[in-house]
């Protein structure tokens, strides 16, 4: 009887909970679901005979290993500054890992060890980081294979909420980790452009944006993401001229992330004084460098170089921004907690919402003297506040790579991203099953 | 035979070692000068008999130990992060403790134990923080001992280039470190005005400058400097409409240094990737967001809104940014790394170059039923590359102090910044013997 722990029962663990029960269920394994929260992790396991929920503070050494030991293989869904203890300890008991974060330095360095003792510690495994790897390597290595030369790769993701659910003026809601919504893109993006490197500091990034066509959907806006360059090495594209990878969000909403972003209210880095009579108004007031009389709001739009009527004034305004509201008690009120804070009551998904993912990839190529573009797009919506989409693209191919992995269906000895045809051709093939399907479109430019 | 002991023999060391020597000769006192550049401790000695040079690496318990053990004042010009360490053992030890940082927490707890113990630790006396409290405080108590209410306080100091060797269009030259000069005010700025709590993000701080006038030396610019809430209660200001700390800088200084912000030179957050031919032209070209063909100088202008042909411009073509010159290996190469290793080059003091500290301190206050203004201002230069202003105000305060200290001529056992009239008046009365004297003028609103 195969044992699968699951640590942390947070917002993405439901689909991959319930996926994982389901696959216990004919096989007979056992699933325990850890957290520090255990009536969330009970309220998860919902009762399955091949449930079990388990209160656990992952920090805790013993009670940690004790899990562990008794595991055959862990998914660990913990924040990823924890991922190096449970990674030290299913090496230390000869277990296999499985996570959707970012692989770390440390990580990586146990690829070695971990390869040795024919264990499998897969990073990565999610949406974005994950399906985002598995979908354009398929991709890459199909257009290689015909004899293609890639010479441009972008590749785009966005947790975002589907057009029947969109009731407000920025056309976003929170599916995914407000705080990192809130401070996305705080190191200058780097990434390639016609063979040169290109760095776009966070003041310009929200300013320098894309605009995508989705097919039945309309226009998007794209901004660039992190750090492109690793992704020359990583999916193998030495020599490719145009590399980016970007963040997708809806028609309009650039602009005014990036009025927030100038006003400076997405700062983590220092503490806001808190006021007697301290209102969302007497804030702004604080940051406006106009000292002439009249309102805040026209001497807001002055300093950022906005009508007061335009488009992106009239999302700060929705807000509240402008406003005599009082700012709640916050812990370290840095501007990006208070705006976090205030964004979580703005930007909460209703019981009903649908959110909704788009992944595109841009492909350009080479082939046979003419140069090719092959656009592919996954679109896929949640059902609603609980079922989201999100949760579902994270969750499945953590999911189905776990039960791949317990069956001895991949081999993959090693500390891995999921880049390889024998991890990706069967993940994406079961994921096809769940309607995970990208749509492609070619041309010939 | 009284012994006091300098840690740490760099730039700002030179006046206060040449200060204490000369006490010492006539006081038989010693005098020990530590660093970890045993070279440069002997130069600062000069064969004086009564100093002693030492090679000391303040990080080394039992060496540090040993010296504090045998002291009775120790003078530390380490950097900020080491005070602590000296601290414990000047406590340990009952030793004195007098450096020209500003205080860090650490410190201020220490406070309770300190006095007990009748010791005096001493912080923020150089020039500033240093000369600035004392000659602030100064008035302030004239202020109110003369029945005035301040309404508003605004003090600005400036590490400057005396006109006489001003050859460049940035008028400025390093006669401090220049690390903190590319830092400079890359946290939220925090200011009163007119009763209302003000904040002043970086990417703003360079465009929201004053001007001010310095009589015989013309106008100049002032940026807000740091957090300047917390001297309401250092000065005892409580219920002040208006307080700004500010930093002085030549005329065109802070457009030009605004460009560098927006461009992202300032930024230490990441490591910029060096390319096969790495010039300042090609980094440039990474920043341009224009990708219209063209020189990178007309991208670059267009970019930051600017004339190709204005000032800011001017000036960071005079830098060579838009050159083919090769940037040269650097360690750990982020953009702040490349403009330092620029400017250290471009903005090096002469042999013969005079710097010049500027501190202007402007009060507002009410008396009898009218309003006044007081500007007090000191004008100092240096002789040349060695014997700077800058060194002269930081090793002066701090030499007088010591000297003061050790012979009973003051007592403030604790932890401290100058700000007491038994410490500022007798180390004014002493400073203005070398020179360094506020000229006031008051007028009524």
């Amino acid at each position: 009887m195969k044992h699968i722990s699951i640590l942390g029962a947070g917002r993405s663990s439901t689909i991959l909970i319930r996926y994982l029960l389901d696959t216990a269920k004919t096989r007979n394994w056992r699933v325990t679901v850890a957290d520090t929260d255990l009536g969330q992790a009970i309220a998860k396991i919902n009762g399955h005979p091949n449930g079990k929920a388990l209160s656990l503070d992952a920090v805790q050494t013993m009670e940690r290993q004790d899990l562990v030991k008794q595991s055959d293989l862990v998914v660990s869904l913990l924040p990823p500054n924890l991922h190096h203890l449970v990674a030290q300890d299913c090496l230390h008991f000869g277990k296999n890992l499985v996570n959707a974060s970012y692989l770390s330095k440390e990580l990586l360095a146990l690829d070695q060890t971990v390869r040795e003792r024919g264990l499998t510690f897969m990073g990565e495994m999610g949406l974005d980081p994950g399906i985002d790897h598995m979908s354009a390597m398929e991709k890459i290595n199909e257009i290689r294979e015909k004899g293609g030369k890639l010479t441009a790769f972008r590749s785009y993701t966005g947790g975002l909420i589907a057009p029947e659910s969109d009731d407000n003026p920025w056309h976003y809601k929170f599916t995914w980790n407000p705080r990192n919504v809130v401070l996305a893109g705080q190191n200058t993006a780097r990434y390639l452009e016609q063979g040169k490197i290109k760095y776009l500091p966070y003041h310009r990034l929200f300013k320098n944006y894309w605009k995508i066509e989705v097919d039945g959907l309309g226009p998007y806006e794209v901004y660039a993401n992190r750090d492109s360059l690793p992704y020359r090495e990583l999916y193998g594209l030495e020599g490719i001229s145009s590399l980016l990878r970007g963040t997708i969000r809806a028609n309009g909403f650039c602009d005014a992330w990036n009025a927030l972003a100038q006003l400076g209210l997405t700062d983590p880095s220092f503490q806001l004084t808190p006021t007697p009579a301290w209102t969302y108004a007497s804030l702004m007031e604080s940051y406006a460098t106009d000292d002439s009389p009249g309102e805040v709001k026209e001497k807001t739009a002055r300093m950022l170089g906005l009508d007061p009527n335009s488009e992106p004034m009239k999302k700060l305004e929705w807000l509240g921004l402008f406003s005599n509201q009082p700012i709640p008690p916050l812990e370290n009120p840095s501007p990006a907690v208070v705006l976090e804070d205030l964004l979580l009551k703005k930007w909460a998904l209703l019981p009903e919402d649908k959110d909704m993912i788009i992944m595109r990839h841009e492909f350009e190529y080479e082939l046979a003297g003419k140069t090719k573009r092959l656009l592919s797009t996954l679109v896929m919506k949640g059902r609603d506040e609980q079922d989201t989409a999100m949760a579902r693209l994270v969750g499945l191919p953590l999911g189905i790579f776990s039960k791949l992995l317990l069956e001895g269906k991949v081999q993959a000895p090693g500390v891995h991203i999921p880049v390889m045809p024998e991890v990706y051709k069967p993940v994406l093939a079961e994921l096809a099953t769940f309607g995970v399907v990208f749509q492609d479109q070619e041309e010939t430019l």
